[in-house]
C-alpha cells in the first residue's frame, strides 16, 4: 500500500511569478526535465504502481505522463479529474504576485495564498472550457479559499485512492501546490493555521506507505 | 460521431525492419515529431474528442498523447487496451523481415505479414508483463493470424467505440499496423483477400463520419 504523491514540474507561472490556479499553462523545460527526473527515481525505488491520478491542467498531466514514461509504466490507467486542480485563484489568476503586493500590501497577499479560509476576489465567469462541460456549473468555483480546495480533494481520497490502497494497489498523485497541500493536511491532521508549514516542492516525488487502517507507518522524500 | 484512427509514428522497429507485435519498442525521434504534425492536422480540421482509445504499447501512448497534446485536448479520459495491440508476431518477434526472406523464402514471409489464416511459429512463453495480470492468461496468445486479430479488436468496437459514437461523442483510436487493418475490415467488409490492399501508414489521421446507423458516410484522410 504505496501511494507517490508528485507536484508538477516549473511551469512557466512559476517562472513567471503569477497565479495560475485554474489557467493551463505549460511546463518549462527545465520542468519537464524535473518530471523525468523524479520518474527516474520512482523507477529507482522500484515502486510498481497499479494507478494514477492527475489534475486536468497540462502541467500535471505532462508531469505524470513524463513520470510514467520514465519509470515505464505508461501503460496504466490515469484518471484525470479536477478534483486535482490547483486552487482556483478567482480574480487573482494571471496577476503578478509581486505587483499585487505592492497594491495591497505584503499582508494581503499573504493571507491571499496562505489564510485557510481567506477568500480571493472572484472570477465574473467562472472557466468554461470543454473539460468540465460534465460537471454540475455550481461546482465549478469562481475562487477558492484553502478550506473550499480542501473540501473538494478530500473526496478523491476518499472514494478512489483509498480503496485502492486497502486493495493492496499502489498510486501515483500528480497534482499542484494547494491540492497536495490538502491531501497532506488530511493524511497529518495538519491543523488549520499550519497550512503553510506544509511544503510541496515542484517534481519531488514523495513516499508515503500505509498500513490496514490506512495510517502512515513510512514517508520519505524520494 | 467522428472517429479518427491513427497507427503509431516510425517506431525503432519499422525503421530497422523487424517483427514487433508486442514487443514494446519505442519511437524514432522521427515518429515523434510525425505524431505532433498529425495532432496540429486533427486541430486544423477543428475535431473535438470526448473519449481516446490506445494500445498498451508505447509506440501507440505516446503517439496519442502527442496527438492529444498537439490538438490540446490532453485532458482527455484515456482508455489504454491490449485489444488494440499489434498482431502478436509469435516466434518472429525480434527477427528481421530481410534474413527471414532469405531462410524461408519470399513466398513464405509474405504468407506470414498478410495470410489471413497464416499462423506464424508460435513463441513459447507468452508476454509476462504486468500490464497483462488482469487478463485471462488464456487469452494472451503466443502468436496470431490476422483473423485472431480481429476477432480480438471488433469486442473493442462493438462494447465500446460504437455505443460512444452512437451517443454523438468524437472518438481518438491510437492503434497499429493490423490492429487498425482489423478495424476497417470490420467497418468497410473488407473480404478476407483483400486485406493486404488495406493501408494504414505511420502516424496518419484517418476521419470516419458515420450515421445515426453507424454507416460510413465521410471518410478523409487529414
Amino acid at each position: 500500500m504505496k501511494m507517490v504523491i508528485i507536484r508538477h514540474g516549473e511551469s512557466e507561472a512559476n517562472f513567471e511569478n503569477y497565479w495560475t490556479g485554474w489557467l493551463d499553462v505549460p511546463l518549462t523545460t527545465k520542468g519537464k526535465e524535473q518530471a523525468r527526473l523524479a520518474g527516474e527515481k520512482i523507477a529507482k525505488a522500484d515502486i510498481a504502481f497499479d494507478y494514477a491520478y492527475t489534475s486536468v491542467l497540462q502541467r500535471a498531466l505532462i508531469t505524470c505522463q513524463t513520470v510514467l514514461e520514465a519509470c515505464d509504466q505508461l501503460w496504466l490507467p490515469v484518471d484525470k479529474t479536477w478534483r486535482l486542480n490547483e486552487r482556483h485563484y478567482g480574480a487573482l489568476v494571471g496577476k503578478n504576485k509581486e505587483q499585487m503586493a505592492t497594491k495591497y500590501g505584503a499582508e494581503q497577499v499573504k493571507k491571499w495564498r496562505r489564510g485557510y479560509y481567506e477568500m480571493p476576489p472572484l472570477q465574473e465567469a467562472n472557466h468554461f472550457d470543454r473539460r468540465y462541460q460534465q460537471l454540475d456549473p455550481q461546482s465549478i468555483p469562481h475562487g477558492e479559499n484553502l478550506a473550499m480546495t480542501v473540501q473538494r480533494v478530500i473526496p478523491l481520497w476518499q472514494d478512489q485512492i483509498a480503496p485502492l490502497l486497502h486493495d493492496g494497489k499502489n498510486v501515483l498523485v500528480c497534482g499542484h501546490g494547494n491540492s497536495l497541500r490538502a491531501l497532506v493536511k488530511y493524511l497529518e491532521n495538519v491543523p488549520e493555521d499550519q497550512m503553510d508549514k506544509i511544503e510541496i516542492p515542484n517534481a519531488t516525488p514523495v513516499l508515503y506507505e500505509f498500513d490496514e487502517k490506512l495510517q502512515i507507518i513510512h514517508k520519505e522524500v524520494l
